[in-house]
Order: C-alpha cells, then sequence, then structure tokens
C-alpha cells in the first residue's frame, strides 16, 4: 500500500505525530482523531504555542537552563543564595530540585553527562562555563547532583579534578541512600552499605 | 506556586500538550523537550500538517469517511463495489475493515452509535443519508459492521427497521464467534455459544 488511510492530510498528520518519542502509529492515529474533533481554535492555540516555544527559546546565560530572558528567573532573582551552585545534568533535574524546596541556590546545566559511548567528551559539556563561573569568585560551594549512574560519577570526578585547587570551596555530592519509604529488606546491598557507611547522627526533627 | 517552570514559553507548550487524552503533564514535558533539541524546520513541518489537517479536512458528501475531495478515492473507485454498503461507526473502522483487504464494496460512516446514556440520538448519526442512499437504488446489500456492544446492537436493530421493507436488499451483520487462534477453554459463554449457533459447513480452503 503506498497510502494507507483515506486522506492525505490525515497520513502526513499521522507520521508526523508517530515520530515522537513513544508515539507509535496507533497512539498517534488517535490523537489526530481527537485534534479532528476539538474546535480549530483550540489547534491553532496548541500549534501557536509549539512553533513559538522552538522558534524563540533561549538558554540563560549564565546557568544554561531553559528561558525566556537572556537571564533566567532563578538567577534573576536576588532572593536566591549566589554563593551556592548546584551542578545538575538537564533542565528536567531543575524542576525536580525546585520541586522540593529545599534548595534556594543558583544551578548549572551541563546539558548531560560524560558518556564515551554516547560519543559525549568534557567538550560538548558546559564544564569550562561552570570552571569560569567559579573562578570569578562570590561562590562558597558546588553541589554535584548528578545521576547517580557510571557517567554522572565520571562526570562529578572530572568536574572535581577541575575545582579542587580552588581554596575556600566546599565541594559536595547529593546524600545517596535508602529512599523514604523504602523497607530496609528490600533495599539493594550497594545502596544499604552506602546507607551505613554514611550514616548521620540522629535527630529529633 | 503559580509558574511551574522556568519559561513562560514552556509551560505554554507543556500545557497545550497534556490537553491531549492519555497525555499527562510528565509526558508532556518530555515531548517538548524532544522538540525543543530537534530542528526548527522539523517543528514546522509538525505544526503544518495538524493546522493544515485541521484546518482543511473534509467528510465525502457520499460515505461520510475522511476525505481530501468532496468524493473520497474509496467512493471514487470505479473497480470498488457500488452494489454493497458496509455501514460502520467511524472513521478507525474503515481502515480496520480496509486493512483486511477481504472487502471490495463501499462504507457508510454513521459517525457513532446510539447511546442515550451519551446523548446519541439516532438523530444525531448519518442514518437518514443511508436509507436515501439505499433508495436511490442500485444497492443489493448493506452489511452491518457496528461494534458488538449493547449500543451497537440497538443501532443495528434501528437501522434494520428502516430497511427492511425495501425489495431485494440483503441485510447482513458481521459474523461473531470465536477469535481466530483463540483457546475453546477460555472463550466466555456467550461467544462461543453464538459460535456454536451459527455454525457453518466445513470446507478445505
Amino acid at each position: 500500500m503506498d497510502q494507507q488511510y483515506s486522506s492525505a492530510l490525515l497520513e502526513r498528520a499521522v507520521d508526523e505525530f508517530s515520530k515522537l518519542p513513544g508515539i507509535g502509529r496507533k497512539t498517534a492515529m488517535r490523537l489526530v482523531l481527537h485534534m479532528l474533533r476539538i474546535d480549530v481554535c483550540k489547534i491553532d492555540a496548541f500549534t501557536d504555542a509549539i512553533s513559538t516555544l522552538c522558534h524563540d527559546v533561549r538558554y540563560c546565560t549564565v546557568c544554561h537552563n531553559l528561558s525566556d530572558e537572556d537571564v533566567c528567573q532563578i538567577c534573576a532573582n536576588p532572593a536566591r543564595d549566589a554563593s551556592t551552585i548546584c551542578v545538575v545534568e538537564n533542565v528536567q533535574d531543575v524542576m525536580a530540585i525546585e520541586h522540593t524546596q529545599q534548595y534556594r541556590g543558583l544551578y548549572h546545566v551541563l546539558g548531560g553527562v560524560i558518556s564515551p559511548m554516547d560519543g559525549v567528551g568534557p567538550g560538548q559539556l558546559e564544564i569550562e562555563s561552570l570552571v569560569e563561573r567559579v573562578s570569578e569568585g562570590g561562590v562558597d560551594e558546588v553541589i554535584f547532583a548528578l545521576s547517580s549512574t557510571m557517567e554522572g560519577d565520571a562526570t562529578n570526578f572530572y568536574i572535581f579534578r577541575k575545582l579542587m585547587n580552588f581554596s575556600n570551596l566546599k565541594l559536595t555530592v547529593l546524600a545517596r541512600g535508602m529512599s523514604i519509604n523504602d523497607e530496609l529488606q528490600y533495599t539493594d546491598e550497594v545502596t544499604l552499605g552506602r546507607s551505613l557507611v554514611n550514616r548521620v547522627p540522629f535527630t529529633c526533627k
């Protein structure tokens, strides 16, 4: 069959939808048929939102987070603690940490982790700009908040070597251990071992 | 929080995506961040395909299938058997039957089934236009190919009453019975009973 559907327009829309990750042809068809049922002005709002985002999006020149301005709302906020920088892999990680409402410092988005298997070297990441930010002074602490994977650990180590010679700079990494609500017997042995080694004084908070 | 993300454009695009059925905010975010990574001209192709479809789509004036022209490719095809009309619920059903490659007649898309619970009465469906098509002559058989549900059966019965008085018109319904590859012991009793009652002569095809 050179054409699966009765309408070439439908075929094209389904094709485009099914290029998105995790969306097959059946889901694409379901979404497209849904769009045919709703009001055309809602479709215009949808396509305009995506088009505007992709054409006009910018990245913060300081922390490389997604932003509508040259400097993002977090970096521009004077209430945030500019002496602490949290190093994360990507934009989602910034959101995840913001959602905890436990962090009032700034961020630095690397844009990935060092991964020779995927052809990602340190040069493709925003590591040099991090070193520059630190060398400009005013930074007391850099928190490594990368994924707890081999690639994340390698990246942590690479950045650690770049920053270790700055005097009076505290380098910290997120605590690893049991998740909240985890049952001890089902926790994997590596995590449980790390939880034991890194045990902290008990407080009644 | 009045704004969840660092970019209002991002927020808007995620909002729009998560209005689609079966897409939550996490999936919407994943799709939007994917779109930020790909080329802008691909985004334009995506939004243009959807926009064009929703603005320019038409329905076949004969069978009410989705179409790019006034009359769809199936109705306009002289190689198809115009004396047989297959009555289906929606556009997806036309595709499902076309995929079997077992049917060479025409279709009639009702646009739904009679469902008092959802407020759908016979007047909202393309039933009158079906009766008109049949009364114009040249139709030998109408195949009821609706879903095997209570609503589908009620709709079948309603249309049957409308068409039963046409002389020389064969009214047929899709066979119900065991699915191909079904194991007998796991087939539900209603289906198995129907399979028994409607048994057909054995052929070595």
